[in-house]
């Protein structure tokens, strides 16, 4: 049974090889050992704030999934609560087994218990599957997603 | 001259009404007297989140724009932090001066401040001029936007 759990430290080396393992991000990530500081950096930032939640999905032991989920307060739509997902991936080994279906799954529960309106996303256009997959769990894809390098 | 600043409790009034005066906002936000407690538990938490700024664009002490920028530390990228600019309002009055550019153009500045390393947004696909005036910005529809309402 997958369960899940807030990421630790310990667990940076796994989830940073499934970052990794990937087609947009074999070019962007650096899976070394050690590990660049960077990740470390962020992983404090992350565990240090309450609106964001960096979550893992465990199986018999092992990690085989990974996903962050932001909380934000709006003004807009009468100032409420968005959940946003980023990051979510699963390992190479494990895919076909709806992991990512019950990741999504987990996050819109976090959200609703957080009472967030809104749960979004944005996914890669190259990344043909994964609108469709986002579809079928019952997101639309209403937005552009505009993104500018600094 | 146009400035900008974090905005305060007493500016709500007006930043709902720039909010509730859009051809996607009218539908969605109450602009009342008095203003729902909504929006001030939302500029609460917003105020209170280093993460987060509410930015509000001036011109001869009147309130001319608004802005949300979150900043958010992620683990993909490296470890980077980015920048996710939302509710991008400017009065109905000024419309065509260049404020909405002024106002994108202060969220780079501070997204450059505070480390980022992207700057993104999503925009309703309904909104057919916004997507050409991000991208004369210099952001690029690289992503799909998905969301799902709960």
């Amino acid at each position: 049974m997958v369960t899940f759990r807030n990421a630790m430290a310990t667990d940076l080396c796994e989830i940073v090889q499934m970052l990794a393992d990937d087609v947009l991000g074999q070019e962007r990530e650096r899976y070394e050992n050690p590990l660049p500081d960077s990740y470390f950096d962020a992983f404090e930032s992350i565990d240090a704030d309450r609106n964001n939640e960096l979550i893992v999905a465990c199986l018999d032991g092992q990690i085989v999934g990974v996903q962050q989920i932001t909380f934000t307060p709006y003004l807009t739509h009468q100032g409420g609560w968005r959940a946003t997902i980023e990051g979510v991936r699963t390992a190479a080994s494990e895919r076909g087994k709806g992991i990512g279906s019950k990741l999504i799954q987990y996050a819109i529960d976090r959200a609703k218990a957080r009472g967030c309106h809104i749960i979004q996303l944005t996914t890669d256009k190259k990344r043909e599957d994964s609108l469709r997959f986002y579809e079928r769990l019952g997101f639309t894809a209403t937005h552009e997603g505009l993104k500018m390098k600094l």
